[in-house]
């Protein structure tokens, strides 16, 4: 896709995300190496890219087949990207010589520009910012750059990103939270369509990327950290029009005094006030969350789930105090959880163990011992109520470990995850109300590991059918709240 | 400990939480048998209880070398303590022959009492009040019953709980919660002194069960989890008495109206209103949590911190927006993040890589690979400001896990956390400010299990060295605040 870049050049984000040629600047060939030019060669030969790489090093040399330039004019073809982790004053002229190359964009990786506060640093920034206005758009610098699961450019430190394309977009001003966030979302059942970690935002920067990210096919959800932007107004009118297309869950640092200072953002930024924030981003129906949990959790929910509200719903499973934790949770986010009629509760009870168990809503169990098949009998006896628009089941497989341990086979063997995910696939084809799982484990110790792998385990069977899971009732009751909140205005995200 | 009863009779909880000969009733001899009985005695037999247990069941017969009685009458020693396990119906006659037998107490593990809403649960339940009112303390029923890690008493399903002793005693009315949180107490690091799960709480509950924690030595914490309360002005009394002696963590559920449709509680309680609880509580100076977690983390930092308020903290590690994270949540919480000294931060930087780096407070070490040494200075040197008075250190331990990889070895093998865990002891030893450690991991996938061994391991270690963990900066934050709440007020816990 090519988008006109203030109004006079044109972006060939094709070109940037899915790139035929790149070249990595500031590989050494070097044994035992550990700078950022050779961390992110391996990384994207771990990772698996499959385009054609050219390195480029002043000394030359090779790494097994790569044959290393000594400068980028060197390279025999012409560029459709660049990754550039050269010292900082050297950055401008591998950067001129891209542009040359014909690189439709650059990420700068290295660091040492305006973040230092210093005027040799605010120079170098504004020097790629005259070469890039000449037609090659940089991401950067001081950043980790681009995570694109279908073409396999990777972030920094990331050779074990999944590589499954998926419909979450993330722009991050912080390395660090780009590189967690997609790691979060690797097990967690997040799939992104591409993560872009802009660092100083020299060139393109929030605003841009998120009218890119609006009309990018590829995205269904666009998720953001920011510290500190660069124009309020334009940037406020950005997220208005990517938020009427689809979810914009924005995740705002820096809200509190001391953050402020802590954001060393050297950008005319916005002034942080929290209520300020709060009621803009309230205005433009972007969904503002308060921590890279919350983020990861809601864009799961919205990435999983169907694009509408959900105000009723069933909560099966888990026994007393998790339905009361429900019922308590849901009401802080404005869901019911009505009673069932009384003619489904008597049908219901038959599928559950006496005495202790209630077919009410909250549907308590009562045991954790109850087969798939029970269960999937409830859930599609629950979906038959009109009301009930989403249900949400609490199966406690940790208590599996001791029958797993007077059996002598393994916590994995013996619980019947996969059988649960199977009959839960079925009933939400069955019904068309689509079911959240939660999976709460008390038991972490390093005793217990046997458990945490079981549990991961079950996840992946859970999200291979489409099937959201997390770890705790209020968890999934809040990520709903945020999708339930952002469907409620009309004419968004449809 | 004896204490009066309804001022006539006196409570031995001594032996009740102590005792040498203990009965279980409803222990079934057969060949794979699950009942609440059996699973009882295998799970204390399992933890270890050092006294004496008899067996009842009037079918009689053996289980390994424990002959099962037919009456409780026919048991040949006083009691000190009885588990009754036999179908409702039953339970009054055993607790009568438990109270001739000289039993202080008996828990209740069978259902099928008010719990049910039938006039014979009900007429059941009155007969163990009129029993217990004649000298013999009720747990229960509905219940699962004490774990008391220092005799040896354990809940139901509760084989593999700690037998560490420690300062937190935790009420639950719930059986689920009371077994869930103290597993979830066994790997956070939370020690108990005891666990009362008092289900429908016929005899013993809510209120005198406090009085009781309230003046008990091994006590320094307590929690409770309760849905219904029975008398609002005799409990509120007891929490306001208790709260001045030590700190009182309360998870009210049910605070919803549809939580109070599901609590079932058919105790005359007192409105759920979440204002009224909340206005009351505040006055009283109990800690109000809103779910397992923060009660969790809460009494961890109440247990393994001093008793006192900490204002201004340092944090160091984890990278900037990690950094922005602290300040934000500290913010929320009345704690100040103030930027060191500026003599102290040149020394500080003199222990940490350049560039990226920052040694303001928060202090950025910018790398995951600084050497606990250098950790261990930062610390030393952060502590000589006057201003702080605890520090948070987030080391990113999850970052070892490529170079483990590069380097053949295991991620616990590599990963210096006993060193660190040592460094921060001498350092908390040495300078007499608490330090917490935050240990964020974004890795939780099949393929990331080594991590979680490896975390577990650490957490062992710092909380064998009294350093509280915690896994994300804001609940490590949000605990800070509980505690700071509580000893803001002249004259409470001390």
């Amino acid at each position: 896709m090519k988008q006109k870049h203030c109004d006079s050049i044109t972006t060939d984000y094709e070109r940037i995300f899915h790139p035929e040629k790149i070249a990595i600047i500031g590989v050494s060939a070097e044994e035992g190496n550990t700078g950022f030019g050779r961390g992110i060669f391996d990384a994207i030969k771990t990772i698996g890219f499959a385009g054609e790489i050219f390195l480029v090093n002043p000394k030359g040399g090779k790494i097994g087949d790569y044959v290393i330039h000594k400068q980028v004019g060197n390279i025999p073809e012409k560029l459709d990207f660049a990754i550039i982790a050269v010292a900082a004053r050297l950055v401008p002229e591998v950067l001129e010589a891209c542009l040359e190359k014909g690189a439709a964009g650059a990420e700068i990786i290295s660091s040492g520009f305006s973040e230092l506060g210093t005027t040799e640093g605010k120079d170098l920034e504004k020097k790629i910012q005259e070469i890039a206005a000449r037609g090659i758009r940089v991401i950067g610098p001081n950043c980790f750059g681009i995570y694109c699961p279908k073409s396999g450019l990777t972030l920094l430190p990331g050779p074990d990103l999944s590589r499954q394309s998926g419909p979450v977009a993330f722009l991050s001003q912080s390395g660090g939270m780009s590189i967690d966030f997609a790691h979060t979302g690797k097990w967690m059942g997040i799939r992104f369509s591409k993560v872009i970690s802009f660092g100083n935002g020299a060139d393109l920067r929030e605003t841009e990327l998120l009218h890119y990210l609006a009309s990018d096919p590829e995205t269904r959800v666009i998720a953001m950290y920011i510290e500190g932007i660069k124009n309020g107004d334009a940037f406020f009118r950005a997220i208005k029009e990517a938020a009427r297309i689809k979810p914009v869950v924005i995740y705002k640092g820096g809200l509190s005094l001391a953050g402020q200072r802590a954001v060393v953002s050297h950008t005319a930024s916005l002034g942080g006030s929290r209520t300020i924030w709060q009621s803009i981003l309230n205005q433009v129906n972007a969904c503002q969350v308060q921590d890279m949990t919350e983020m990861a959790q809601s864009c799961l929910a919205f990435s999983l789930l169907p694009a509408k509200e959900f105000r009723k719903i069933s909560v099966i499973g888990g026994g007393g105090a998790l339905g009361v934790t429900a019922c308590d949770t849901a009401e802080n986010f404005g869901i019911e959880i009505p009673p069932l009629s009384a003619a489904l509760q008597a049908k219901i009870e038959a599928f559950l163990p006496q005495p202790g168990s209630s077919a009410k809503n909250p549907i308590d169990v009562a045991n954790p011992y109850v087969r798939p098949r029970a269960l999937q009998e409830v859930l599609r006896l629950a979906a038959q109520d009109e009301q009930i628009e989403l249900q949400i089941i609490i199966p406690l497989l940790y208590h599996y470990k001791p029958l797993a341990e007077a059996r002598g086979k393994s916590v994995a063997e013996i619980t019947p995850y996969k059988e649960l995910a199977f009959a839960i696939h079925d009933i939400v084809k069955e019904t068309g109300k689509p079911v959240i799982a939660v999976m709460p484990n008390p038991k972490k110790g390093a005793d217990d590991l046997d458990i945490l792998e079981m549990l991961a385990l079950a996840r992946k069977e859970f999200l291979e059918r489409g099937i959201p899971v997390f770890d705790e009732i209020s968890d999934a009751v809040r990520a709903l709240g945020n999708v339930n909140t952002y469907y409620r205005k009309e004419g968004f995200g449809k």
